[in-house]
């Protein structure tokens, strides 16, 4: 596992360094999907109809907030921050200062803003990350400033190697559906 | 509007109090629920993968952070935070104290910490709420202190006032999926 390409195993907390910058790969948002999400989370006519929409504080359709959260999620995952053993956020705090319109293409960048150890888990610790959406017309459609899990590289309890051995271990076996032992 | 029934027609700013308190209904969260919101969002294995999660930081299958915000909004739209001409978040602070596992039924209570008219726009305000998420085992799973935009009551400008009024003309008006012109 130490010998892996880091490129595609992940970064580790001890690859961090404040003011570190990354950007995502981009994510086009339709009518379709605003509503499709609306439907299921946020049924208010301003995210389901046009018409409703235009007559709204918003002056027409917009996505939820929680929408463009989750896409920026999907692209910091795939793409914006390529963190070894997956992205763990522990919170954080989210501002929307443009709505997301249909035609929208979401990119993310994000900026290393602290890197902290955990005094009391010497195989983690806390990344800080600013990560501001845009529209693609350069309008900022939101700020995340999220503080992340991160592994240490190379420690022996370190979760990310546990959880990437195991679940190399898991798939093998096919076990796809069903409950493993931890070593 | 204006004799509408408060209670069909939501909360304005002027019905809110410091330290009021208001309780959602409930929603039951499955293994299928977490894993689609997933597959699309947050394609990691913890959140896909029995095994895989087993083998994670999290021991166990858990829902994404955003998929619990997404469902506390819906949970506040439909019962927990009745507000006139609906909800509309400018930003908060959120995290996940603990995970939101299969089988988990949440429910969702807000208490308010501030209420503040906007000195620039007469017909508005901010009312900052805290949301606390449980999961019917009385964990916490997510706190959320939100910035939302209210309606001031029955001002000629309000934007509620606007939005059901032009809202019900254009469902009237058959005029679904159609732009109307605002007032």
């Amino acid at each position: 596992m130490a010998k892996q390409n880091p490129e595609k195993a992940g970064l580790y907390l001890d690859d961090f360094q404040v003011g570190q910058h990354f950007r995502s790969g981009s994510h086009s948002v339709d009518e379709e999907q605003i509503r499709t999400f609306a439907k299921q989370f946020d049924p208010q006519p301003f995210h389901l109809e046009a018409a409703a929409g235009k007559a709204s504080f918003f002056g027409g359709l917009v996505a939820i907030g929680w929408h463009t959260a989750a896409i920026t999620m999907r692209l910091l995952v795939e793409s914006g921050l390529p963190i070894a053993g997956g992205l763990v956020g522990a919170g954080g705090e989210i501002t929307w200062p443009s709505p997301v319109r249909p035609g929208a293409v979401l990119q993310v960048e994000s900026e290393i803003l602290e890197v902290r150890p955990s005094r009391s888990r010497p195989d983690r610790g806390i990344v800080t990350v600013r990560s501001e959406t845009r529209d693609g017309a350069g309008e900022v459609v939101q700020v995340l400033v999220a503080k992340l899990v991160v592994s240490r590289r190379a420690h022996p309890d370190s979760l990310a190697e546990k959880a990437i051995k195991q679940t190399n271990a898991a798939l093998k076996d096919g076990a796809k559906e069903s409950y493993i032992q931890p070593n």
